[in-house]
């Protein structure tokens, strides 16, 4: 999509509101080195997609209701309990999971990440709008100097994206009209779910979101308000 | 009460979580600047000292079940509204109440509180646990620069204070037990109520609350855990 959409002209976003997993940190590379540095057993690729690959289907059990609200912190160690069988690492103690378990507290940013929001927090505010729970999302941006306005989670709404009590929820938050608010995320289905509640929407491109042997489409959507390279990109056709 | 009382022998607390009003930010002299810079024809003292009455009052009839859940956005306005009839300022127009409502998003913090913070950040987890919403704490961080790690509201759990589950919902956001979690407050009402869930309490004296004119009771209570003059006391008492 061309960088100067029929959209621009509309007046600015008041509020970011971020994805978080994939699209500020990548979640790949990081449970790849904390495998990595356990020594585990196994092809650290092949777990960390494993372990992410539970995540929708047990966000999917809380938001039919099969589940009562339950963190994302809870559903990755359920995930994570069902991996260890599968990998032949159910021996692996309480203590040892628990710990391997935070370490979705400790994703790094995209190179670009930090950077790109200290440049976008000068003229918007910025905050998450994550599927992770607030001590999970409070711990990441303590640890990697997120520059966060404000942390936002489901958790809050107690209602998972796609929900729209999510989107909607960040207007109410702000007291903003849905215009008013932008997401930014790297994933086309969380953003045609914004554009449906009326948000706007920036994708940004994190073409080695699941490695690097598995580059993702990054097509443009012209669905779109925005399509950016990367956080930096972004901050540039916003005017930081 | 000294500062070596009995139960600084017990673990250090992991996360401490601030009230705001009247703690960290001087809403009496932020709320008197407003309304002079306004050259409202009241005395401005009183203007704001007769706003910050109604909130206690305004705050039981959620915690009764009289209102449903309503923020303290709204609950300012409200209590605005009343006022503005009994300072003979019922003619001020919509534009001009929306923009004074939000004073409240653009308090100044005590002098010691950035500093205070920087230094108790880098030991501990440190949250707001404020019955204003989060739009207002969001606005006031970034205005002042107070470096949370994560802004928590009564609005997060649809309980204002000093309801229990305000408290305890600190805790099971960071996944702690109570006595993980301290409250540091200016206020011993809020101390009591914290502590009867099991948390721990830092009084902060702030004299000046109230203005100059009506210097507060800051006696210390030895219910508490630690008893400090401001923020850089309490971080020097902590080992920050």
């Amino acid at each position: 999509m061309s960088e100067s959409p029929p959209t621009h002209a509309a007046p600015m976003p008041k509020v970011l509101a971020f994805d978080v997993f994939g699209t500020v940190v990548d979640w790949y590379g990081s449970i790849v080195r904390e495998v990595s540095e356990r020594r585990l057993p196994v092809d650290p690729g092949q777990f960390a997609i494993a372990w992410r690959a539970g995540y929708r289907p047990a966000m999917a059990r809380v938001r039919s209701g099969e589940l009562g609200w339950t963190k994302i912190d809870d559903l990755h160690r359920m995930i994570l309990d069902d991996i260890l069988v599968k990998f032949g690492l159910d021996d692996m103690p309480e203590a040892d999971r628990r710990d391997l378990n935070l370490a979705w507290h400790r994703l790094d940013p995209w190179p670009d990440a930090v950077e790109g929001l200290r440049r976008l927090r000068t003229k918007f505010t910025i905050c998450t709008l994550s599927n992770g729970n607030l001590g999970l999302l409070a711990d990441m941006a303590k640890r990697a100097g997120l520059p966060w306005d404000l942390i936002l989670s489901a958790e809050v709404f107690r209602h998972y994206k796609p929900d729209p009590e999510a989107y909607l929820g960040v207007c109410d938050v702000f007291d903003v009209g849905p215009s008013d608010m932008m997401l930014v995320a790297a994933h086309q289905d969380d953003l045609a779910a914004a554009r449906a509640c009326g948000c706007r929407a920036a994708y940004v491109e994190r073409r080695h979101e699941f490695g690097p042997t598995l580059p993702k489409d990054v097509s443009p959507d012209p669905a779109n308000d925005f399509h950016a390279t990367d956080f930096l990109d972004l901050a540039r056709q916003l005017g930081c």
